[in-house]
Formats: C-alpha cells, structure tokens, sequence
C-alpha cells in the first residue's frame, strides 16, 4: 500500500528542497530512492533536492539533504537558512538556534521577521581554507593559488582558489554571460589541475562592498545560488585586497549578504532570505 | 490578504500541469499573472503551466490552459488526457466524455482503467492538413510540402510539413541526438520558409508499425511529448507510405499508440498514459 507523505517546499535564493518533517512516526522511506523520484521537475514534484528533519540529542534537530540525484551532501547554506525559517515560522525554535548537520554543529539565527515569520537568516559558514592541500589542487601543498594563470581551452585565466569544506576557483574580472561560464567552467571543473574537481565562479567587484557573481557548480552546472560560493568568493576577494571584509553579493537568484570575522582565520557570515512556497501530500509506495 | 489556491499536478508523458478547479467559488485571480508566478520551477511550485477547469453550458467542464510565460494556449493533448483522469478519478465524469477547449468541443475516451483509476486516455486530434496554407509556409498555397529539400546552416534536410491545428516538420532518417536537433531545429523554426515558424520533429521509423521521435517545440525548445508532433508525424509517415495507420510511437517522456481513421480525411487519434503526482495548496495575494 502506498503511503502519504506531508511536505513543505521553501527556496533560499531560487535553491529550492521539500523538506520533511521526520522528527516522529515512520517507518520512513529509503530517502535517497525516494529524493530521486520526488524531485524530478516533470514527473516528480520538483526541487533540487529533500531535506529530512530527524531528531537529535545534542540540537533542536539534525538536518539530512539528499540531492536530486540521491546523493547525501553535508551541509546547503540556503538549505539551512530556509530550515530555520520553518522551525521558527513553526514555533519550534527561537531567533538563535542549534542545528546538527554532517558539517557538524551550525548556529543559523534569525535576523529579521515580519508578522512572525522568520525573512532573514544569518548562517555561519565557517572559515575559509587557502592551501592547495585543503582545495584538493595539484602542486605545492602547503602553497596557496592566488591570481594563478590557467590556460584552457586555449583561453588565459587568473584563478584564486579557496575552501570552505569544498573547493572553489574564483575569476575576478568583467562577468562572464551564462554560455561563456558554462562552456570554459566545465573545462575548469575537470581541468587536472583539480583531481577532486572545483567549483567555478565568475566575478566582477563594483566596489570594495559590492559584487556580481555567477557559478558554476561541480556536478550541477550553472545555478542561482551557491553559498559557500559566495563565501569563498569574499575570502578570496578580501585577501586579494579587492574588497572589504564585509560586502554584498547579487547572485542570479537574489542577493546575500557577506561579512569575515577576523579575517583570514575567522569564520564567514552569510545573511540572506528563506521563502516558503506551498505545502502538499506525496503518495509513495511503502514496499520500495 | 493572500488566499489559498489548492491544487493537483499531473502529467502526460512529463508535460506536467497543475490543476485548479474554478467550477465553483472563486473570486479568482488574473490567472496569467498566477501561472507565470506558480509555475516557476525554482521560487514557484514549478509545472508547463496550469490547467484550470471551469463550467460549461455545452459538456462536463471548460479546460483553459496557461502556459508558464502566461500566455493561454487553444488545446494541449497531453494536458487533456490528464484533465479526462482527474474528472474520471473523482466521479465527476464516466469513460465517454465531453471537454470544451479552446479548439472547439473534444471527447477523450477511458480505455483502460486500475483500481478504479484511468490509467490510458484516447483522444481525437482532429484530421490532419496538408497543404502550405494550413501550414503557413511560403510557396504556392495550395500545393503540400513532402519530402521538401531545404539547406539550412549548411546542411541539406528533407522536410515534410503537416499541420494538427499548428504547424509541423518532420525529417525522417536517423534519430538526431538532443544538441543537432536543438541547432537545426531552432534554425528551421526560424527559417523564412516559416513566417509564423514552425514545430521540428526527428522521426526515425523502425517499422511500418514503430517509430521513435524528438521534439523542437516552437517557443518551448526540446520537450518530452508533444500530442500534436505525434500526431502529425502519423499523418506524414503514412501519406508518404512509409508506415501504415497505426503506430507506436516512442518520445522522449514514454509511449503514445497513434491510429488515422480512413485517411486521408479522417481524425487522428492518440492513446497515451495520465499520471496523478500530487496535491498542493498554494498561497496568492488577492489584490494582484
């Protein structure tokens, strides 16, 4: 017999998950099976992935993410931020919360609300990491890729490179359109240089407190929104000496705010919106 | 205030509608303006666009189709398959049915059933049209286009041209993987061959019973299924002796039967699967 399954559907920037609510009952489903149907635009519901809110001992909850192709990842900054909104627009959680994850222990925190219901969230990212050792890129480990010239494709390109648990290869300089990033970043992504392969992001500071910036995201291509992109992206534009440690970010699905605390070891904030889209039943059968 | 909108979303070879049922209540919303915003797969619920379903003085129900840019369409065959099962599902219709659309008065048939629920729809496409005025193409009116040799970018095709209400153009040969038919086919539904552009279609025949096909939809790009391409390849492949009145036919999204009763002046009809995904309730501000 088939079972139903509630659900809500919030974006963070355009990065949209159904999120489900597993903190009691069950038995549940083989989440990866059951993410790769449910978010298929056509024959699914559609998101770019689930995110199984279980119980935890040490958190208000523990958060899983399973992408659309049932894969786990770790952690999904809009995902958390627009968790956040959930727990508190549910009055599950309060303004500073606790957030078990696979990344480890994360404290989102709402920053704005209206008519009770949670508009901005404020993540911390964590610290941004410069070595090729903590990039996964070939060459000196313990030596950094600042303005490192690239040559792909036949084209010249200067990449600072940074982590932020994942790797991430920035192109300062005018921004790139979508058929261009997409055509050169899948070439970066799987140039040799990166054997554990890279994030691509196309860059243009306005000012020392302004970006534009397009990804381009391993594995899933041009996207609206990439956190930790963002987040690498201030690191490496502040150790550059391009920007100020505090800077706002326009990426194609909307504008995050983006701000180094004690920089270069302290962590990255990030700060941006949650939206809730509908809700609704999803029938699955309980015997895959 | 924002109001509540509930919703099913349900798809015909993944050419996926949400639908609405306007038959009583409302006031409703401009509902152009509501299917740009609700079918955004990202920050909306994400679909092809909505179906909503509104009385009728002359059969069971009206169906007006909203695309996802908000412009409102005649007739979609995949869209109405779908509309036959939900009434069918919820008692409101029997088999035999009677749909007012934009194309004049349709009767899908149920014929085949689970549970209670349709599973298989069949549908009369109405008869085909052959000649260039029916197509909008250049050249004398009253003459056909088969096996048209037409060069474009280079490359030499031969193009056969029928019209289901909208205007298609096969090229029978060798199935064309996805990126040659988005480069030629946006090539000749472009061409000036076509002043009101035109529907490509590669149409590989396996056998006079079988045939396999991919879509360049005008407007629309590569898509999983369209009713009318189906149909119209029929109609080309048979007038030209190339299959007989009834196919298989295999498209991207699954399988449709097609059968042309008494060619060549006779309808066409289409047989193909409908699927429920789920239901939903969406919010909308009222006073947009």
């Amino acid at each position: 017999m088939p079972r139903t399954y509630h659900f809500t559907k919030l974006h963070g920037l355009g990065n949209d998950y159904l999120y489900f609510d597993a903190r009691e009952g069950g038995p549940w489903p083989d989440w990866s099976a059951f993410a790769r149907a449910i978010s298929d635009r056509h024959f699914g519901v559609g998101a770019d992935g689930i995110i199984v809110i279980e119980p935890s001992t040490t958190a208000e909850v523990r958060m899983r993410i399973f992408n659309a192709d049932g894969s786990e990842s770790e952690m999904c900054g809009n995902g958390l931020r627009a968790l956040a909104k959930w727990l508190y627009d549910r009055g599950w959680a309060g303004t500073r919360q606790l957030i078990e994850t696979g990344a480890g222990l994360l404290e989102p925190e709402i920053v704005e609300t209206e008519g009770g219901k949670a508009t901005r969230i404020r993540v911390n990212m964590g610290p941004p990491r410069f070595r090729r050792r903590d990039i996964g890129m070939l060459g000196d480990p313990d030596a950094e890729a600042l303005d490192e010239a690239v040559t792909v494709d036949g084209r010249r390109f200067s990449l600072t490179c940074a982590s932020m648990g994942n790797p991430h290869a920035m192109i300062f300089g005018p921004m790139m359109d979508e058929a261009t990033l997409a055509h050169y970043g899948s070439r970066i992504e799987t140039d040799p240089l990166f054997p554990r392969r890279v994030n691509v992001h196309s860059v243009e500071v306005l000012d020392p407190g302004h970006i534009r910036m397009r990804h381009w995201e391993r594995g899933a291509g041009l996207t609206l929104a990439c956190g930790t992109g963002v987040a690498a992206t201030l690191a490496a534009a502040h150790y550059t000496g391009r920007t100020g440690p505090r800077v706002e970010v326009e990426v194609p699905g909307g504008i995050l705010e983006a701000e180094w605390e004690n920089p270069p070891t302290g962590p990255i904030y990030l700060t941006g919106p949650a939206v809730e889209v509908f809700s609704g039943t999803y029938e699955w059968p309980d015997d895959v």
